[in-house]
């Protein structure tokens, strides 16, 4: 990973924003800018470089981890040496910018007395998004961590695809298939398994449940793989037995035609949210029943639902290596439901497709 | 569960701390209130009751999860008519206390905005604590769900533990376990299992691998099963083979002689803090190297790391129907390690112990 350029990129926007040194306290971002995965640091950017403030407890897990640019910094862990002096004594203007979407009320305040307690006037400025609109844009280590994790999960399906049959439960499939993934290497599920059949299909986020499957049911199946943090995304919809009706099929090609229409739209240079409103515009004309009202999809990354999230309130436009879903669905209460998702990587030539597992209530 | 005495406790502790009304943001704060386990919804308490105030899109799911003692107001999803406005519109006072250890900056400032916006006078003000110290007494639901959690735990390191032999990797035995977990009934695991062999073993917090195991060697397994949201936490350590050398069994012996000691400690009136001194000392005392530098213990519940910390930074007493875990090991760098930890209830009898799973390395 090059986290090296990563910091670059954060000291650019800092300019952009008039932010002379930014402390970043979100896990995620610090992973992304440094690779450090402890679950106590902070890391300190600012024109002079970047430094990861932790304490003795992380000083191996830093050794290892942390990219050669970022400088790591351990506190030891007696009182009279806290982080936050490091903090204070590298400070290289009088104010520094905080993640105010992450840090808590109560964080703040200790950080704005410690700061006062040490006799230093360093005032405390909130910043909003600067690390996240960042990590929108992926770099080739993450769109290979992606790619390699959405192969495993087109492939745990496939190994899952004869287990589906009547008399299994959800429950068991779900684990089945989570088994699988592991057994690929993934890290662990990127996120909780959906696997729903029959009517609990109609909710878009039903769980795994006792329910036994039955012939002709349809079965939403929607989930992921992680690989070095970075987890992928896919949604099929099948049918148990593989004989859908003509109204299953109808109800399909609906929401995969608008799923196609969707893709297509993921092109450098487009409104984020013309994606949202091309995908449910072709679904609403297709007179289908039951169109989704969830977002039609979103970012993928270290987070599973990061910026952007393609609703009508996306702003901005399309960029060269974004990581997003398209995932269209069709909800009939009582009956089922019907999602087709992929993730696609953007390119200047078009969106690249990183789910593969064929579509299809048959497949 | 009784959500409604769960709510009665509350509204007597904000009277210990002049609160006349809380707002209550944090999920899990919500979920042991309530019954609700939303993504979105805060949950507003005063001395006339509790209502949680969510959107549309969770009307459903509020309707079958949230206690009858609760109120629900759902507001639509046009814009006109939010959550905030509802939250304004039941005010009962001039100020409302806030959950500053949870809600971020600028969760708060919008708060504030939209307070302003709305030509309210309301004030926000900051509340640490007072629900998760609430939360520190099980009541006997709580207790039921913890203990067929441990049950689940005892049972699948049993059927585990014919698998543990020379040749298998960490991660394959980590992943069955938690199969075994799930078949079970198991929700999900508590935490990322722990299961560590060899020289990974002095490493507290260390991730299972692909190394193979070999005969006689150490394996810490840390893992837990979760029923209603609550999750069990037990550690045993195993000799590969069945046959512990005399330097490992006076190594495992010296451990769990300080954990019988802690568990012994865990008496309703005792201060927290003399849990993790007494088995601290007892082992140190033994004469073992590599004395754990981890806390002794914790509290467990929705949250598995929750208050209390059972650290020398541990304030208050033993109080009756805590949950808390004991966990002293031994780590020597490059060897291995030994943990040995139960979770208990306080009862005003004792301490009556969760896990079962039979101590030894031998086991």
């Amino acid at each position: 990973m090059n986290h090296g350029l990563r910091v670059e990129r954060l000291q650019l926007a800092l300019q952009t924003v008039d932010c002379l040194q930014l402390l970043v306290s979100n896990p995620l971002n610090i992973r992304w800018l440094t690779g450090f995965t402890g679950s106590s640091g902070q890391v300190l950017v600012s024109s002079d470089g970047a430094a990861l403030i932790t304490d003795s407890r992380y000083t191996e897990q830093a050794g290892e981890e942390v990219s050669a640019s970022v400088e790591v910094v351990t506190a030891s862990s007696v009182v009279e040496d806290r982080p936050i002096d490091h903090l204070i004594g590298r400070s290289t203007a009088d104010a520094i910018g905080f993640e105010a979407d992450h840090l808590t009320v109560t964080a703040m305040e200790e950080m704005r007395a410690s700061i006062s307690k040490a006799g230093s006037n360093l005032s405390l400025t909130p910043t909003s998004g600067v690390v996240v609109q960042l990590r929108r844009t992926k770099d080739t280590d993450e769109v290979d961590a992606l790619r390699s994790a959405a192969k495993i999960a087109d492939d745990a399906l496939v190994a899952l695809l004869p287990k589906i049959r009547p008399g299994e439960t959800e429950l068991w499939l779900a684990r089945l298939l989570e088994w699988e993934m592991a057994e690929r290497g993934s890290e662990r599920v990127s996120f909780s398994t959906i696997l729903a059949s029959g009517p609990n299909g109609a909710k878009p986020h039903a769980r795994p449940s006792d329910r036994v499957l039955e012939d002709g049911d349809l079965v939403v199946i929607d989930f992921g793989a992680t690989v070095h943090g970075y987890g992928s995304d896919m949604t099929r919809t099948l049918v148990v037995g593989g004989n859908p009706t003509a109204e299953q099929e109808r109800w399909y090609n609906n929401v995969w035609a608008a799923q196609q229409v969707g893709v297509n739209t993921v092109q450098v240079g487009n409104e984020l949210r013309s994606i949202h409103q091309a995908t449910l515009d072709d679904l609403t004309q297709s007179g289908q029943d039951g169109v989704y009202e969830h977002g039609t999809g979103h970012g993928v990354g270290l987070f599973i639902h990061e910026s952007p999230i393609l609703s009508v309130r996306a702003e901005g436009v399309v960029a060269e290596s974004m990581a997003l879903t398209v995932e269209p669905g069709a909800y009939l209460p009582g009956v089922g439901g019907i999602r087709v998702e992929d993730l696609v990587i953007t390119t200047a030539s078009g969106p690249e497709t990183l789910t593969n597992f064929p579509k299809g209530l048959a497949a």
